[in-house]
């Protein structure tokens, strides 16, 4: 397939414009917007400030929402840092409108964490730039700026309409934004598609296109057995212990080899199809390199790509995190504590109901404390339930980022998913009734909440050029 | 039965210097000998000090024990309070010599904790002193001296030889103390009887002795899974999650009516003897009081005088109290730990050995493991292990202290025994050899560890009373 002339044209203005583009990266990366901390806030709102002005250069029309407050827990508020709208000047209503979603802060760092460089200043080591926000999700939004601006240089007005969605408060929770969103629910009404630029690869080398997420059911199991905590050696022996009867509830959920016991729990999960193993087996993905990665002492559950990939991706599974109010310090502790939490989350699938599985899960657990038959107080109850995402990947959307990608890497990309939660997919999906993109220009081994953070060059460079031609593909949809 | 004579005089003394005991325990109490803070160690030496200096002035010749150091979690070490050993002048080898244990450190205590008193402000109120320390340990060590102080004043000589080992870290594990006993054993040579005045009675009304407390075996249940800690969103449903496993293992221990399900660990437990629920009907102990103390919901798992003291006091109990590594603060986290180590205990009782209990249990696990069948790595083990105490209650030399408590209130003693582990007790057991007499002054609710500690006048100026005919009483021992 040779390159249509346009493409040909903006990929030779980025290929010249390197430096520059890194250097707007790391003006981006030094400002410390860590969204976390209360005491950075200020830089979190310079970054949309700072941000909003590279925009305005251009061409986009610029609006910060006032999203309110955030109660912290000292009962102070914060002000939240306001979210970024934009909208390409001379808004054509013939032609296609993509919204532009991405995040301007970023998870906490310190050079003492660990980081080889300091982590608020990019540093270029050996084809990757090092430093937080670099891939996660910094990078990404200024190869928005980088294609924009090659289409400007190189004479040629922007085949689409884009509008901008940039929030500051993504790794706390995107706390506002769904609310302001729904306030501006017909600001959506004049778009065609979503765009997120904000995962990564499932490796290092394939470019991937991402469909698919699972949800999440958090729940919390609160067992109650005494007024105070309890001296092991004084009452030991005459009740019946609140973290006993915990940890039975919670030995009642999982088996060895991850299969929920939670009766019913798979009768909603959507049959394999077909051809879906087909579509498993194209994907590139090193068995022996991911188990390395995680360091396992042992075998994993399963040993062939198709059931890793399916079983992170399209089943459900149920992960028991910890206790809240039981002893977890170091050194030993004689204490039987008056209430624990036990917490516990499933990764839910389609076509599983979050409503369905909190009464599943519920009532099973309810029932199990019956049988163990203890007289403490015991409560179950999620508290948290986000749906998976779930999109439509022959969509005209995501074939037009196929073509993109095919423009710029010589290859067909991945159709993967992910087994992780990103709300703001189901926020988009759900106010627009629009198909939502997740196009990752990143690769699995960025490190986007570890130490040293990075951004390959070749991702950084080749992820503008498939922006462009993502632009680009977008016109020619009929 | 009459008093003699010569109690007539200690008691009437005794009663009148009422003011003076109160001040002396108020200097005590204000000074802030915690051995938990090394910021307050000076203030442990200070206490000690102290106590040599009123010791002198009742005719104790002093000594201070260097006992080495103490190494903290960041690798400094700081000196350990001297242990103060003090032997009455003018020893007798005619008279009996009885070795007299107590404690001069404190636990923690904050104004802002919760207390409602200054708690190192001795304070009355209702006929209560409130102070840290006034009950755990410094009032009773304070009533050792007002009773020697009774003989001097009437014009009497102490009648028996006492001898005096203090220490100021047994709120800290008591360190160094049993490496110096035992490097001063031939200092019990002429020693007949231990005395400990440091528990305290089983209620509020009922004066008692304890003759027995419960070992204590602690163990560590430690599973890894991966070398770091892990999403669960995006690798939750491929791997053998370490927690899975141990809360597994964690359910395998004891069922929900406290009975411990490891083969074989009930064996050594001595049986309960023909007369010995006679011994427990004849205890005060009020069931419906200590329900409701405790606050629990529900039911206790015994509803009985008798079988609730056993089960606290001569049978062994397993209780789960907490895990190290896994999530454990308050809101929600999806985390897969990459190692947790749980932790449990069991109050162990004659005539279990440590040895073999530590054998059945880490057998048990480690075959519960194998049955489980997970590739991760697993260990279990003991970290501590303290032998139950048991003393033979029909020594003279609770025979003497249960005739001093009635010359006092005018009604025998419970003898009782305790559940939790007091290592002091079988240090001095071990190294000299000699019987160990438990004799608590102060009451259950005096708050011991908590908010608020207390010693009720009554105790105070009664159980100077005590030590006074308990001195009268180990005199006459033929």
């Amino acid at each position: 397939m040779s390159l249509p002339e346009i493409l040909n044209k903006l990929f030779a203005h980025i290929d010249g414009n390197h430096n520059k583009y890194i250097e707007t990266l790391a003006e981006a990366v030094s400002i410390k917007s860590i969204s976390a901390h209360p005491k950075h806030r200020d830089e979190c709102q310079r970054m949309i400030d700072w941000t909003q002005y590279k925009l305005e250069t251009l061409g986009i029309v610029c609006e910060q929402v006032n999203i309110g407050m955030q109660s912290l827990p000292d009962n102070s508020t914060l002000k939240l840092p306001n979210v970024l709208l934009g909208v390409t000047k001379n808004f054509d209503p013939k032609k296609k409108t993509v919204v532009v979603y991405g995040h301007l802060d970023v998870q906490p760092a310190e050079y003492s964490d660990g980081w080889e460089t300091e982590p608020f200043k990019l540093t270029l080591r050996d084809g990757k730039l090092y430093g937080r926000g670099a891939s996660d999700d910094k990078g990404p939004i200024i190869a928005w700026m980088n294609a924009i601006e090659a289409y400007h240089n190189i004479g040629t007005e922007l085949p689409i309409n884009l509008k901008f969605v940039l929030e500051a408060m993504e790794e706390s929770g995107s706390l506002g934004l769904n609310k302001m969103l729904i306030s501006r629910k017909d600001w959506f009404d004049d778009v065609d598609y979503i765009c997120i630029t904000d995962t990564a690869w499932l490796g290092n080398e394939q470019p991937c296109i991402s469909h698919g997420l699972r949800g999440l059911s958090y729940f919390r199991i609160e067992v109650e057995c005494a007024s105070k905590d309890l001296h092991s050696g004084v009452f030991g022996g005459v009740i019946h212990e609140a973290l006993t009867d915990l940890i039975h509830l919670m030995s009642q959920l999982v088996d060895c080899n991850g299969k929920i016991l939670i009766p019913g729990i798979y009768d909603d999960v959507e049959p394999i199809t077909p051809n879906e193993n087909e579509i498993y087996e194209k994907i590139t993905f090193d068995v022996d390199a991911f188990h390395k990665s995680l360091g396992t002492p042992g075998k994993l559950l399963y040993d062939t790509k198709i059931a890793l990939l399916q079983h992170r991706w399209r089943f459900p599974c149920l992960s028991l995190h910890g206790i809240e109010g039981a002893f977890h310090e170091s050194g030993q502790k004689t204490v039987i504590p008056k209430k624990v939490i036990g917490k516990f989350s499933i990764r839910t699938v389609p076509n599983q109901s979050t409503e369905k599985i909190e009464k599943l899960v519920v009532d099973y657990i309810n029932q199990k404390f019956k049988e163990w038959g203890s007289p403490n107080k015991m409560k179950c109850f999620m508290s948290h339930g986000a749906k998976p995402f779930n999109e439509n990947p022959f969509h005209e959307n995501y074939l037009a980022a196929t073509k993109a990608i095919k423009h710029v890497y010589n290859l067909e990309p991945d159709i993967i998913r992910g087994g992780s939660t990103v709300p703001v997919t189901l926020y988009f999906q759900e106010v627009s009734g629009r198909n939502v993109l997740l196009l990752p220009l990143g690769c699995s081994d960025d490190g986007a909440h570890s130490q040293n953070e990075k951004i390959n060059l070749r991702n950084f460079f080749d992820g503008s050029k498939v922006l462009a031609s993502y632009i680009y593909e977008v016109s020619q949809i009929e």
